[in-house]
């Protein structure tokens, strides 16, 4: 009747961000095929004061970082957001993955009642592990996975919902 | 270590569809005073071959009734895909959260390892309990409320990320 705090958090990050870069190859071969811009791509967003393309990933990345690391109660590693290319944007989701795979499964014993402290613009947040997860962590990545999603169709590009839940 | 299968499911769905209804709101107060068509929003879509805000809407509230119903084993209620108002939209979330408050934990025991399957058009998935979850109940869940929200700041709607993940 239940599932460890590991499985409901790594492997959903690592099959999201494996989407996602699918999901970007997709946009390059659409550019490719029909000379649409890969930097206006990149820098493409929805709303004046949303971040673009490229700042999704870097938020979804580091969604999936923070997320194992707070879990388990140690430090992930520093990446800059600096990205403007698709092949950094492959390289941000590639080592966010090497990390993922580095994060040892029995790191989460007790995750599910650490006390988290988030620190952001407005203050902080305190967690346990379980809300963290399910009232943070979570609907925090899927929305900027989705949103780079949401980016990339409302520019045309030829990509599905089976892209972004990925093969069953 | 672990968490409940339903602790994973249900106060998630519940979560994020209230805020999805206070976003609602939120947008209408915005129609009200910048004269915003609230007929026109409800139609909004970010590509013609996605659903619009009506549509993603109905999807949300799908994904959390048949989450539920799936991993307990039961049937969801019916609902017809016939909103076009902002009205019938907080209706269409109101009737799901009786719903789901109406679901009993208990239900839930051996949903982990419960098998589902879900017919579409592509034909059938096969899933168990916790694989439904976390690769397909979770993420298309947030797919389609993180998709309302981009649609409504696409259309210039003031809300923020506070707003989508709820107060803390």
């Amino acid at each position: 009747m239940s599932l460890s705090m590991y499985d409901a958090s790594v492997p959903v990050f690592q099959r999201g961000l494996g989407n996602l870069d699918a999901i970007l190859r997709k946009a390059e071969e659409h550019a490719a095929a029909t000379g649409l811009d890969l930097a206006e791509l990149a820098g493409a967003r929805l709303a004046p004061d949303m971040f673009p393309l490229t700042g999704q990933i870097q938020s979804a990345t580091d969604s999936a970082k923070f997320g194992a690391a707070r879990l388990t109660g140690t430090s992930a590693p520093s990446f800059a957001d600096t990205e403007t290319t698709f092949e950094e944007l492959h390289a941000r989701i590639a080592k966010t993955l090497d990390y993922l795979a580095s994060v040892d499964p029995a790191g989460f014993e007790g995750a599910q009642t650490r006390e988290i402290v988030q620190k952001s613009r407005r203050g902080e947040r305190h967690f346990v592990g379980t809300s963290y997860l399910l009232t943070f962590a979570l609907p925090n990545f899927f929305f900027h996975v989705t949103t780079a999603y949401d980016i990339l169709r409302h520019k045309g590009v030829p990509v599905g919902k089976a892209d972004y839940l990925g093969a069953f």
